[in-house]
């Protein structure tokens, strides 16, 4: 089942996308909904990003693909014995085809993490990793957008992953996705392949990071774990067009814009 | 005035304190409300953490005199020369009353760290040190509880600071307070006295902290900014009680429990 949250008229509601319909729910999305006789067309609405979540984690370096990458940004130069969890700012959520925008003050720009992302179903805490599954509603995709002077200086990534509009996820909850049968996570700058791995090569999988995750910390409904990304990613420039599709869920597509210098 | 949040049956209410009663309010608690005729005796009614903020964020090292005990936790030994902003987690949001658990695996157990926190009222994006201070609705106290295990050997603060529990927050927001002029900042523990210092002493104040994350994040009504701590904090033993309070804003009372070890 593929869940969708919209925005038709003035109001926001969520879906089930079958086709290129999409039909009203009634009831909690997390748990128990029925649908409704309210169906529009895809095209007609706007999909929005799929939940608000009240917190976003991380993990730290999780495909051993990516090692190369993150050495010069951090300087780690090996897996780290724990998923090593950090906080991704919900000031950065945004939408499909919203804008990622480069901040006037970033000195060496921003780069794309084309990601698969678990979406929480249940209030989990302290749960083992086989246990940690049953509490995922499903998958979707998201653009771990990275500013690494910040990143690599700071002394956390508030900003170097966190600054507005730096968290693009959609366009949908795909409740069906297996992510230990793997499917491949594929990043496109202008259509043009930048980017690919496959959800079963995550060094800690889902299971694992929720469960490490929720060891002290209460996850909620709709709360988000990133799957970490992998290779080289590189820099976006100004009107780029940046996909992320992981295959079998859906493809998030995002323009890029600089930010007007102020003053 | 002081803004109070809290439960009184089945239904969480804001209302203003005046002396022992609190008076319900109609309206938006961060922009303009009104007083109705309903009130409470304060003794009959459990004030709640008195925001529910989208985000909070702590400052890295901002007292000088807490130099010399954060070398032993995090190898620092200057301060630095910006604020250094983390994320502290939602779900270690707690009220004045409810318990910090002492997570039954934490192997050093957690500290108190008494602070004053700032509470946004507007939706700030890019504001300077000066134009911050309108943006804040006013101050409350909070505990920074505090792992030191995990806040040193982790790679970010998740659970280091962001422990379920290890955020309790209140009792109320005084909108009077002027942390320019400076409050003491008091804990006892057990009646005890064992942290002073003054908001006037914060080597980062609020305006610039603000001003700081702002200049990437957009703050939003309700969310916090903490003020760091001072001195020397001691690890909490269970059954105590841990009293934060701001001198001229309030006191924020928690006892310490220990976690059941599972399995």
């Amino acid at each position: 089942m593929r869940i969708a949250r919209f925005e038709v008229g003035d109001s926001i509601r969520y879906g089930v996308i079958e086709g290129d319909t999409v039909t009203e729910i009634e009831g909690d999305v997390f748990a128990k909904f029925e649908q409704t006789s309210a169906t529009h067309r895809l095209a007609a609405v706007r999909l929005l990003a799929p939940v608000v979540p009240s917190q976003m984690f991380g993990p730290g370096l999780n495909f051993a693909d990516h090692l190369h990458h993150a050495a010069g940004i951090t300087g780690q130069t090996e897996m780290s014995p724990t998923p090593e969890p950090w906080h991704k700012g919900i000031n950065s959520l945004s939408n499909p085809g919203d804008a990622i925008v480069i901040p006037f003050d970033s000195t060496t720009g921003v780069e794309y993490e084309g990601e698969c992302l678990a979406v929480i179903a249940i209030a989990t805490r302290r749960v083992s990793p086989e246990e940690a599954w049953d509490r995922i509603l499903g998958y979707t995709c998201g653009n771990d957008v990275s500013e690494r002077t910040w990143q690599s200086n700071d002394g956390s990534f508030w900003r170097g992953k966190g600054t507005d509009t730096f968290s693009p996820i959609g366009p949908w909850i795909d409740t069906v996705f297996d992510p230990k049968a793997g499917g491949d996570m594929v990043v496109r700058v202008n259509g043009t392949e930048v980017q690919r791995a496959s959800t079963a090569d995550m060094y800690f999988d889902f299971g694992e990071v929720i469960s490490f995750i929720s060891q002290q910390v209460t996850l909620l409904p709709g709360d988000i774990v990133w799957s970490g990304t992998t290779g080289d990613p590189q820099v976006l420039n100004p009107g780029d067009i940046v996909e992320v599709e992981v295959e079998g869920i859906g493809v998030l597509s995002n323009p890029v814009e600089a930010e007007p210098r102020q003053g």
